[in-house]
């Protein structure tokens, strides 16, 4: 009776999943909500682009949530007992790098930095370095344009070099003190493993290829010289960042003697390398060649991986494709809406009359579901937040178009929700014409479990199934089967993650059918959601006016100087 | 110390006002709110765009309010006497036309027709009748241009023949059972004088100039062989329309001996020839050769008057140009905005948070207030109910454009105003355009009266003194004017309007000014609106979407089908 643990690092909790490898069975769960900050997060009230953690929330919910699921499993079944625990899988958010010491110990737990932000982890959400991705992206479009490609032509100021750039620029005294900086999925592996110091860490493939322009094409990480012309100490930082990064089928090592007494597990089982959560998420969704993943939360992450046997072309607007991000031998293809649930939130908490956020959500869409598609008169773009894929230009806004003297709260909210499936199915359309085939959708996260109404909109407007993971936290699953395969088959586990997940993961029996009335009239609105994306989103279409939301943010910042 | 009546019937109720005809002083007024239906608007469940009223509510308001405004001036002033009162005024809604019998009687209070509205008051803003407005406009167009260029180039299904011609098509035994049809405003000084038998009835330039294509270029109201083409009994109701009408600078006749012992009024007083309410407010308001009165409510009607010794060219896209409709001896020019007031009405009363109507437009302006112009990053276009002037075309609808994550309800209320005030700008833009310069714009109408900050957007957005009517109650005032003009100055009254007028009527002292700095912001979200309001709003212009909102609408249609 092998058991493996999956732990999800997520923005505001981690949490820790115990699951029978068995069949997936989940035996043990445990959610601990970081105390640091504002849930979480650490803000600095002058500059809302600052989004920060305390890596002490990280240790303390590491044990906390380990001994907490193991202890459910114990009252659920006397008989259960750690040593069948044969591994570990890690996942969390990212590019959320933190910056180390020589000896990987973090600049947040020294006394001098103790009250310095930037020494702190730098959350994926963090929005300081927009200027440094700027700079970065117009360097690597002159010098390397190879870079961009593989990242939907654009680097983002969420990333890990921007950040780093931002930080260099910022304060010295930071970037000085730092030996390197590590990716939060990277710090908990080796500390697990006792490979937290800087020579030993061994650093994730997902994290290092989407977010750090890591490829084996051109020698892994990029070039000194091009980040010694963004700034001569970014080049030798580059000596610190090593020659290869590992997937998730590898392991960071074996789990050291101090954690495996504190926590009461076997010294020395497997701990697998990290991934973010939605790569990982996407493996406990049962990810294969075929088959896209929606991780659908707040913003939405979309997940595929290639045919083994024929890597993908370059998909522009794709924000990553990146050998062994998600599955070994795959490309990991990943894709995105900037905001989806955020914008439903949104118009529930600042627009929409009355009642409390969820009673709101509830409300909106019992009376949304009993409208027909097209009956509103509205149409809206989905770039509340920008838009991630396919367009990467974080400077988008939001639009409605149709409303009357009567239009209702509940038609804009299902309006909303279609803009977000409009936007999903050009993201699938893009992909596909690169010649990915999505043969199936399964999603997960929040809104599939919790939303059966925007499911059907889903397909109605994909014009496919949508099917919904079996499990209701996926992410943890994934790490669960990444930790059962580097455990391998002779432990319990399974020497490969296609027999791994056809054991573990799976969809419910509920589909989510496209009704053919409903996906007529959805394929005219989606032409004239299509005729504004390009109108407005992509200079120099004909009959376009891509310069009125860049003019409206150029005079609200002028407003604001 | 003479004293005149102005009688001003609204959508939902009639005010009186009595005033001295001196200065203008206000000494009694009264309310009648309709009893009929809903707000007075008798309507039909199975049918939104049917409204319609009972004249019954007009007689008894007549009554009512007249002897109420006299007992309070009474109250007011004991020395107060009947026999001051020198003249009385009317305006109403239009164009809201009458079925009536061979003898005047409207066919709504035969024994046969009680329970059909088709037989009652088809107020104004009844909007069954656009398959026939439609029609008369592509006859027109082809046969008879003319009469569109002096309408803007489009008639409307509010108007007369769409009406009456929607009448004949779907109740023939109503049309049949009419003799002819009057409008309220005709009616009313019909009733006071005795003249509303048809072979006596003067019928008012105003209504019959703006809504029925009366002009006597082509010898008054459209050709028989015209109207016989759009169908034959509609050629034979021309005959029953008489060959003049007249402006408010006349009277009807004397007040019938019937009427003014119920009143307690001198028999015999002249009452003035009606006109529409806009165009009395702006009398009321002091509208003259290079003013444009803005009566700004729910929806927003400008009137202008040309210089007597020179009418304007036709300017395309304004709503009326009329010899006589608003002063004597000038062209009358009325444009307006299809919705206002119903716009903020919409927002607070569907869409925004919590409060009641009234405490969260207060609410909304108080934060709407501190933002700055530009700072929201908002853009909206001011078409929830249509664009009347310049694009007259109903088939359009809003747009909000520029929305984040942290877009507040405030944000976007102040958005919406000052898209109002931008499809205000275009409007005077295009008057300028062709020749009509404004020197001065005076506000009437409840937003004038009540929200500085919505006088200040607009003094900003205009880039123009905004002045404010003195009298809360214009155009009820205004009728008052044109009755101390019909009297006349050896009754105590005036010769002319200008010196009625000069006496009667005046601004506030506030005056909102334009602030540069935000002039300044206002021309550059100005120059953005109008790519907008073209792309969306005018087929064919370069970098147009002019069909979305169109295909949206059709899209609705076919859904509701």
């Amino acid at each position: 009776m092998p058991y493996s643990i999956g732990l999800d690092y997520g923005t505001n909790s981690v949490r820790c999943l115990l699951v029978d490898v068995k069949d997936g069975t989940e035996v043990g769960t445990s959610v601990y909500e970081y105390e640091s900050g504002q849930a979480g997060i650490l803000l600095d009230p002058a500059n809302h682009n600052v989004a920060r953690q305390n890596p002490a929330d990280y240790l303390k919910g590491l044990e906390v949530t380990i001994l907490d699921a193991i202890k459910k499993a114990k009252q659920a079944d006397p008989s259960f007992n750690v040593a069948q625990i044969i591994g570990i899988g890690v996942d969390t958010t990212g590019s959320t790098p933190i910056p180390v010491d020589a000896a990987g110990q973090p600049l947040a737990f020294k006394a001098e930095f103790k009250n310095n932000l930037n020494a702190y982890v730098w959350l994926w959400k963090d929005h300081t370095s927009y200027a440094e991705a700027a700079e970065i992206t117009a360097l690597a479009q002159k010098e390397h344009p190879e870079y961009l490609a593989k990242c939907g032509g654009t680097y983002s100021s969420e990333w890990f070099f921007s950040k780093i750039l931002h930080c260099l620029r910022t304060d010295p005294a930071v970037f000085n003190a730092a030996h390197t900086w590590v990716e939060h999925a990277d710090w908990i592996t080796g500390i697990l493993t006792g490979t937290d110091h800087p020579e030993k860490m061994k650093r994730c493939r997902c994290a290092a290829g989407h977010k750090a322009f890591f490829n084996n094409q051109w020698g892994g990480y990029p070039d000194k010289a091009f980040l010694a012309k963004l700034d001569p100490k970014l080049g030798a930082l580059r000596d610190t960042l090593p020659d290869d990064t590992y997937t998730v089928g590898e392991a960071a090592g074996g789990l050291v003697e101090q954690w495996a007494s504190k926590l009461g597990l076997k010294a020395g089982i497997p701990v697998a390398m990290g991934a973010f959560d939605c790569h990982l998420g996407a493996i406990g969704a049962g990810v294969a060649p075929g088959t896209m993943v929606k991780v659908m939360g707040t913003s939405t992450c979309d997940v595929m991986v290639s045919d083994p046997s024929t890597p993908p072309e370059d998909i522009p607007g794709v924000c990553g494709i990146v050998d062994g991000s998600v599955l070994p031998g795959s490309f990991g293809i990943e894709a995105g809406q900037s905001a989806v649930g955020d914008i439903f939130n949104w118009f529930v908490n600042y627009i929409e009359p009355g009642g409390s956020a969820n009673g709101s959500h509830r409300a909106l869409t019992d009376k949304a579901a009993k409208l027909k598609p097209g009956q509103s008169g509205l149409l809206t773009l989905d770039w509340n937040n920008g838009n991630r894929t396919i367009l990467v230009d974080q400077r988008l806004t939001g639009l409605l178009l149709g409303q009357t003297l009567h239009t209702k709260p509940e038609e804009i909210y299902r309006a909303l929700v279609e803009a977000t499936a409009y936007g999903a199915l050009t993201i699938i359309n893009r992909i596909e014409e690169y010649g990915v085939k999505i043969r199936e959708v399964v999603n997960c996260g929040g809104i599939a479990e919790k939303n059966p109404m925007i499911m059907q909109i889903y397909a109605d407007i994909l014009g496919r199934e949508m099917k919904v993971s079996r499990s209701a936290q996926t992410c943890a699953l994934g790490s669960a089967v990444a930790a059962a395969v580097v455990a391998g088959r002779a432990a319990g586990g399974y020497d490969d993650f296609g027999s791994a997940q056809a054991a573990m993961t799976g969809v419910k029996e509920v589909v989510y059918k496209p009704i053919p009335e409903n996906k007529a009239v959805y394929a005219k609105l989606y032409k004239l959601y299509k005729q504004l994306h390009d109108g407005f989103g992509v200079a120099g279409t004909p009959g376009g006016m891509a310069n009125v939301m860049k003019d409206l943010l150029d005079i609200k910042e002028s407003c604001q100087g």
